[in-house]
């Protein structure tokens, strides 16, 4: 049987705080194992680690006004979302969709205007500079405090083509096997299984959603437990289709 | 605490099988509850509504044949494809993505040629005809031994456009809010939530599939408990974007 515990207690984060130590304060209790895999919102990394910045700071340029005003958005907010990203993918009807800087194909390059604290409705929060390696120091964090170093994934919820509602991806991942690749392993009647990459750092992240989204994103972590993966771990980066195998370019 | 717990013991099913009445005996020894979701894989799914089907039945057509040459899959297989979608969307480096009847963008429409059943290696397995209406007879066959009617998900592993890998979605749903609208919600700061449709059809199929991806697809059916969902039920097909709102085609 696989658990999914919310863990509570973590409160506000704000810049500068340890975010590592203070999720290992609240996995002590109940005894993390090296088999746990810990899913922290990237809302809660972003913040930490500084991310947030003040819309009256933010300058809008050309490109940005054009756009801001061809589909009806602040262009603070889109000069932001063009600084983060590498391309535009589309730009209509109130959408702004960008390949993120880290290759990540998302809505407004994943900058978030909702929860980013209280009196901060001119405030938006970028994703962390590099969660890979943000999702390492949460483990290394735990695995000081604890003895344990659990599996640790970024999560933030994108929304996707052809389908309603957004769901939960991992965007960071450390000492999970975020990608696995079963090709070339057969199924239960000796055929050699086709088409059988599977994402499990993204399972896992929506495994986490269940449990984080009835809080108006107020569960900042969640724990899984009794959950056994085979493959070797890979960053969440792995589970970023190369551009040049997209074929919905 | 959201528990996923794997049900064991219904073994291989064939065509005309009781599978409702199948998963209800199952379920009968841990007590089901009606707050409890019940994900089945598609597979079983449509072995039991018998939507296998022998290629050397299926004679292509010329644009079966035609397609199937210029990427190189099984003419036979194409014209099975191409029977059950609506559109092509990609027909290229091996790749045949398609809207499938159903509305459901996925590559194949669907069908599966893997662990179709020993000695298969010649069939081809479609998706059921109404998965949301499967999903509703397995709740009914559910009720009728335990006396209560948990909500029930079809699930199905989908490909995505910019991510590698597979993540398990809803393709039929029963007693499910499959997608709750938060917005119109205020966050904790009182601000009115954005683009909050939240997919729980697809979560609780995704974290379901932590549970069934390990054992070569052997764990057919899932039971999650503990989970607390608002929103009223709807049917799967509510997760799949109208035609007309696709920023993609």
């Amino acid at each position: 049987m696989i658990e999914i515990r919310p863990i509570t207690g973590i409160g506000e984060i704000e810049k500068g705080e340890d975010l590592g130590g203070i999720l290992a304060r609240a996995l002590a209790p109940i005894a993390p194992k090296s088999s746990d895999f810990l899913v922290v919102t990237q809302k809660v990394v972003s913040k930490a680690e500084g991310q947030m910045v003040a819309l009256e700071d933010v300058v809008p340029g050309q490109r940005a006004t054009e756009i801001a005003g061809a589909i009806g958005k602040d262009p603070r907010l889109v000069e932001l979302v063009l600084a983060e990203s590498v391309e535009v993918l589309r730009a209509e009807r109130g959408v702004l969709i960008t390949r993120h800087r880290l290759g990540l194909v998302m809505a407004n390059s994943g900058i978030d205007c909702s929860n980013v604290g209280a009196g901060s409705g001119e405030r938006a929060l970028l994703l962390p500079l590099d969660p890979d390696a943000s999702a390492e120091r949460i483990a290394d964090a735990v695995e000081a405090l604890c003895g344990v170093r659990p599996g640790v994934v970024i999560s933030d919820s994108f929304g996707r083509p052809w389908r309603n509602g957004v769901v939960n991806v991992a965007v960071g991942c450390a000492g999970v096997p975020s990608i696995h690749d079963k090709r070339g392993e057969t199924d239960r009647d000796g055929r050699t299984l086709q088409a059988t990459l599977i994402a499990y750092g993204d399972l896992i992240a929506s495994a986490a959603g269940l449990a984080m989204g009835e809080a108006d994103e107020g569960v900042p972590a969640v724990l899984i437990r009794g959950l056994t993966l085979s493959g070797a771990p890979q960053p969440a980066s792995a589970l970023v289709r190369a551009v040049e195998e997209d074929l919905f370019r």
